[in-house]
């Protein structure tokens, strides 16, 4: 069968601007100092009335911080891409209504912040347009009422299941590249279904992981490179669980593999059991500690620990399933979506 | 405030393909013999077992039929972009899974249609990509016992209500285009949100009215061409009261105004109120009877009723709400995107 080849952008475009929300949980996480914005009122409502309020509130101060830090404003940016969990992509339809900016509005569930960069970063490229953007969120307390139980009920949760991240990424891409010094987007491979069998709601990292193995594997065939010879291979939120399936069918990725879903949390001591999860949880890593590491720098954050990043996969998986679709019988389809990010000033060893 | 602008394809696309998939009373009404795929059964169930596998079967047939009609198979197409109105869109999930073709997500409420085909286009011409593909659907029980009350508790509907069309539209797009007879993509504006206020879950035509009318207006006043210069203007499901709104509020584009939610039922007579809606509307009518006017051939299929359309501006509109956000106190904003269309062998009056 014929290869879903490598798709390259043909004006390379570069990630100018990213910021990140983070909510109560994360920010006594090892990552938060690291946020650009966080939860004032330490309940993770963000001045909001209702968690799903709340929400869009992340995506709209995520969008207007990364807007402002690019020196930009809301007029200048052509289009933003945009998803969230919710029924409807609620999040993200209040959250950015108050931006007068053409919106595409995503489902790609957690992988939406992948899917949001590349069709962000291949519009910019291909339409010869100005910059775009690309948001995603994700809510504990919103996620948690409406995939499984309210968070008032107390309902005890299984070892393999993982912690929705109350968080929120946004990024300002753009093909005018002085100066050079941004991360780059250099290609992308989107992801496609994949389906192994996996129906039970309480262990994404399972259903996601063979999406992840697919679209990873099918990458580094294309391209003919090595996992080691990237500086990262980094998973959206494969968690504990997906994280094991993906490095016992891989080996060979293991020594450069993280997961947002595992540097977000301090997973064992604060009882995240298979760590976190959610379109927020890669769009808030990626954004607070990833690509500052890639020659994106922030005011008002210190820079994160940990070397420089030169040259990255991020790849981010997401469960197309809905709780009507699982009582319904069907299993969970994962799918992962693919990106090449190179730090600035160089180019990746190709 | 500086305009957002039509954006050109870099290179034209070409619709070399669109099928449609109609139900039970969209088989009855005046569009009812130039569906490509019906219901053989006669109960909206496609063979599935329950309505929102049956709205995942549609996209399905769709799918499959407008890929067999371009004398193409899957692996020739290099991404499908799709999506329907039920929670996280698991009828395109579904319903698309069996296809080995990278799959993006989308979520535009019953402005879907227009999204895909815009970001199929984009993807195609600016990607130097192979075919891709726009797929969209709604059915109408499940979106009743989703967004309102199942079928079967008889609720009575209020005048402004429309009807979800059970319906599916799929499109292939290439900017291959030799022979040229194929209706043309040739530019297209992205719509922005609009909140007017409006928070009545009965009267969707007047939510996504002013969105139709803010990108129409913005179209007209950037192109400096008038409403008459084109030969139709087709809105996706404004239905009865959206149609009013915005012909009030426009009446130079009466004349060539035309609604997808008013063209597909006998709406008086059939007791559908305002009208059909949904994602399967706008794309179920564009691909049985509007693009066959524009040079679009089909098999099996006789030629629909009507003179030959040269030259279209094609608005699918959304209703950005969930009913959670709409419970918890929230209007309804609409958004509007706008696709021109020419037909084969001849380009648009600029």
């Amino acid at each position: 069968m014929p290869q879903k080849g490598i798709i390259t952008l043909p004006r390379s475009v570069s990630i100018i601007s990213a910021a990140s929300v983070g909510g109560v949980e994360e920010s006594k996480g090892p990552l938060g100092g690291s946020f650009d914005v966080v939860d004032a009122g330490g309940d993770d409502k963000f001045g909001a009335e209702t968690w799903e309020a709340a929400e869009g509130e992340m995506q709209r101060r995520a969008l207007a911080t990364a807007i402002g830090q690019a020196l930009l404003t809301e007029h200048d940016i052509d289009a933003v891409f945009a998803g969230d969990l919710q029924n409807q992509c609620v999040g993200s339809n209040y959250g950015l209504l108050d931006f007068d900016i053409p919106y595409f509005g995503l489902y790609g569930a957690c992988s939406t912040c992948a899917e949001a960069l590349i069709l962000a970063s291949a519009y910019a490229s291909g339409m010869s347009s100005g910059p775009t953007a690309a948001v995603s969120s994700s809510h504990n307390c919103a996620a948690e009422r409406q995939f499984r139980y309210p968070v008032e009920y107390g309902g005890q949760r299984a070892p393999t299941s993982q912690w929705t991240v109350t968080g929120a990424g946004a990024f300002i891409l753009s093909t005018e590249t002085e100066p050079t010094g941004f991360p780059k987007i250099v290609d992308f491979l989107p992801g496609r279904s994949v389906d192994r069998g996996i129906n039970d709601l309480n262990n994404m990292g399972a259903a996601m992981a063979p999406a992840a193995i697919d679209t990873l594997k099918r990458y580094l065939d294309a391209s003919g490179r090595t996992p080691d010879s990237f500086d990262m291979i980094l998973t959206g939120d494969l968690g504990v669980e997906g994280s094991r399936i993906l490095r016992d069918f891989m080996p060979s990725a293991a020594s450069v593999h993280e997961d947002c879903g595992l540097l977000i949390y301090d997973t064992a001591a604060t009882d995240k059991h298979a760590g976190g999860s959610g379109c927020g949880c890669s769009a808030s890593v990626l954004a607070s500690v990833i690509l500052p590491r890639m020659g994106l720098t922030k005011k008002n954050v210190p820079p994160p620990d940990g070397g420089r990043l030169c040259d990255i996969l991020f790849l981010a998986t997401g469960a197309l399933m809905s709780p009507a679709s699982v009582w319904q019988g069907n299993n969970i389809p994962g799918i992962c979506h693919l990106v090449h990010i190179v730090a600035g000033g160089g180019e990746a060893d190709e």
